[in-house]
């Protein structure tokens, strides 16, 4: 019986695989097939399966596509625009009064310029979380990622805020290919009310939507939380019963061991953003406590506004760095351990876990390969280290969505990223106005 | 009067600059001609000079090549070999029992490779402290990069240690076009006799050496050394007349303030690898400290075994992050005060603050062309917050040492990568053997 020619063979690279209780590791000489968007089969190299395109990668590695788990995509327009300055001010005084002025068109082209740096560092899904969705959500059609994609809203945007973000969300799942899902996403609990998340957990249920929402963002937070309402942010998400749905929690940092019993049952993930962290000084998320209850932390970048960049690659070696730094532990985090949060943990922090994350059969087609050649990743001693603390996002040579290619030999095929940034930069005067005196939202966490 | 060609234009690049007072700007449309490995003039673009080479640069930065301060270089043999281990057995069961087996042909070859990462990473110069010193320079005369190199040794090597660094000075100080200078490198307070660090002293006066020294590498090591000999790292190097002499000391971590009245006067620099003490678990250099006694800071990358990279853009944002995160102040420490660490300052840590570090005529021609255009570095609001947050080093394009193109388009002039590669991938098994159970030193600190 002859069978039609695979879509793409990716042939006698060394793959990162995953198995449950074996956790991450390497085979060399493996062949991955992929027909129809999804991966048919992962072995040892043989005789070439009839493909219509066929990459050698002999001496690259092969691994999952990194999942950006928590951003604000078009921030990169505010790259670098607020720094130096204490984080009340950062809000209030520039970023929020700077995105009133955000047009679709703007949001779009920033949108782009995140989908480049995206595609150009490895990531080849991402949540994300902000204003003007619909335009990143044809962004992201175009574009060739995937994307779980909520549109923010806030209780002072009163009833039209769910509304809208469960149009949005009714409007493009499932779009794109199947590439684009869509969560509903209420900004935090200090900016919805507790009816409001309320309401929020019955939509997401009653349309099986997930919830990404940013809580606990610092040990401060939850602090004041208890203060004011006698109970920590995922208190309150859990008596506003948030917990029956698929939740994606950013940032984390304050979360407590208190919060433990609600969120080791839960359908419940935790994106990290730890340079961020870094450069704002504050803790970082509670990882330990976090594995320690079986919640699984990804990765993220946050905005650009705040990240500086959107690279996720960056994220899990700052992460891997951080939290031996905060832990005071160089042997708390394997290596291998850091790329499982990277790969299996990210899909699973956005509820993903089934078809995300993993080369197996059966799993989305989204694939980096890496190439280690390079003199800072020479020699290879052991190569999860390699990859986590000697390898950079600027090694991965080759991305893939679907089984589609989106860069290749580090050329980008689905943005012109020169164009982009020519019509960013012309509209900067305008984006950076602040002389209208209004802003988005006002910040007293 | 006709003047001879230039030996190199730079042509229309936006300048990183610096002045005492004024610290680190930048100026549009700048052309930097080089005469005789020297930066003859720097100023707004005019008629082309003629030039021997002439590198158009409009939309590109041209700063300062990096300066590495601190580096163990060979030690690329072993980046990834000892991972999540704790300190001790880091040294005692691993590191220095492979140092054992490095013959001085292992030594060249991964001098070579870490030149390669140098060059390619943005470092012109780099100020080494190892075994096998005159293979290191060798590379360093072939690779066309800047060194202060020194010899290490114990007290355990007895008086030969000592005179076999001096007559390496000797041998090798001004060599390789001038661009080899030499120092003393004794290992640590902790591993060379008060006695043997005297006669250190008294040599460099003698020759005109600077010494390069880890002292008070953690808060541990000074408790350590108050608890032992009741005075600080520092306090001992002070009375072994240390600072009679220019000295630059290798982290610094455990400095205190008790130490900042000696180093306030003295002709003393520090070399910071923040990486590496994230991924160990360690406390950080005291920057606030040193900065408001006066002390230079400057950046290092200690070696690739701890570090995993030799990567000086990467030190300079980890070094950035770091620093706000443990001060927990995102104001402190602006972009362009961390652009300064990396250039002025990193110059003066090492007694060069003459004639690197700057663009400036009489300095000499170290210099890189940095491209901004890819997707991480767009748009621009903040120039060293791009340099500093979203760049890295594989956005150095061109790296140039004395005058001379190291790279150009990324493409390394100097260094066989494949090549050195491929023969030190063969030495591995040999080089990682510890069945003889010898060992270079006791860690003991």
């Amino acid at each position: 019986m002859s069978e039609a020619p695979a879509d793409l063979l990716i042939r006698d690279a060394t793959a990162l695989l995953w198995e449950e209780g074996r956790g991450v590791h390497f085979a060399v000489g493996q062949d991955v097939v992929v027909r129809g968007g999804v991966i048919a089969s992962v072995g040892p190299t043989g005789p070439a399966v009839p493909a219509v395109e066929a990459i050698e990668a002999a001496g690259r590695v092969v691994m999952p596509g990194l999942i950006n788990c928590h951003a604000h995509s078009p921030m990169v327009l505010f790259r670098g625009v607020a720094e130096d300055v204490a984080e009340e001010r950062w809000f209030n005084d520039v970023i929020w009064p700077m995105e009133v002025n955000l047009t679709d068109e703007d949001i779009e082209l920033g949108a782009r310029l995140a989908a480049a740096e995206m595609i150009s560092t490895g990531t080849t899904t991402f949540a994300d979380h902000y204003f003007g969705m619909d335009a990143i959500a044809r962004s992201t059609d175009e574009s060739g990622l995937r994307a779980l994609l909520g549109a923010t809203y806030f209780s002072t945007d009163g009833p039209a805020g769910l509304e809208r973000g469960l149009a949005f969300a009714e409007r493009w799942r499932g779009r794109a290919g199947g590439r684009i899902t869509a969560a509903l996403a209420p900004h935090a609990p200090y900016t919805v009310s507790d009816d409001d998340l309320a309401s929020t957990s019955r939509a997401a249920l009653e349309h099986d939507l997930p919830i990404h929402i940013h809580a606990a963002e610092s040990r401060v937070q939850t602090k004041h939380s208890i203060d004011r309402v006698g109970a920590t942010p995922i208190e309150v998400l859990r008596r506003a019963g948030m917990f029956e749905a698929q939740v994606l929690i950013a940032h984390g940092i304050g979360i407590v061991p208190e919060d433990v019993p609600t969120l080791s049952g839960a359908r419940v993930g935790v994106g990290s953003a730890p340079k961020g962290y870094l450069k704002h000084g504050t803790d970082t998320t509670p990882v330990r406590l976090l594995r320690a209850a079986g919640v699984p932390v990804g990765l993220a970048t946050d905005g650009a506004a705040s990240n500086n960049t959107s690279d996720v690659w960056e994220s899990m070696t700052a992460f891997a760095l951080v939290q031996k730094a905060v832990e005071r532990d160089q042997a708390f985090l394997s290596a291998a351990e850091v790329l499982e949060h990277a790969t299996v943990l990210s899909a699973r922090a956005i509820g993903r876990g089934d078809d995300l994350g993993r080369i197996a059969p059966g799993c989305r087609a989204d694939l980096l390969l890496v190439d280690l050649s390079g003199p800072r990743t020479q020699p290879i001693h052991d190569l999860a280290a390699t990859l986590v603390y000697s390898a950079r996002s600027d090694d991965v040579d080759t991305t893939i969505v679907d089984g589609k290619v989106l860069m290749r030999g580090r050329k980008l095929l689905t943005v012109d990223v020169p164009g982009v940034a020519a019509a960013i930069t012309e509209r900067l005067p305008r984006l950076t106005d602040r002389s209208h005196g209004r802003s988005i939202q006002d910040y007293d966490a």
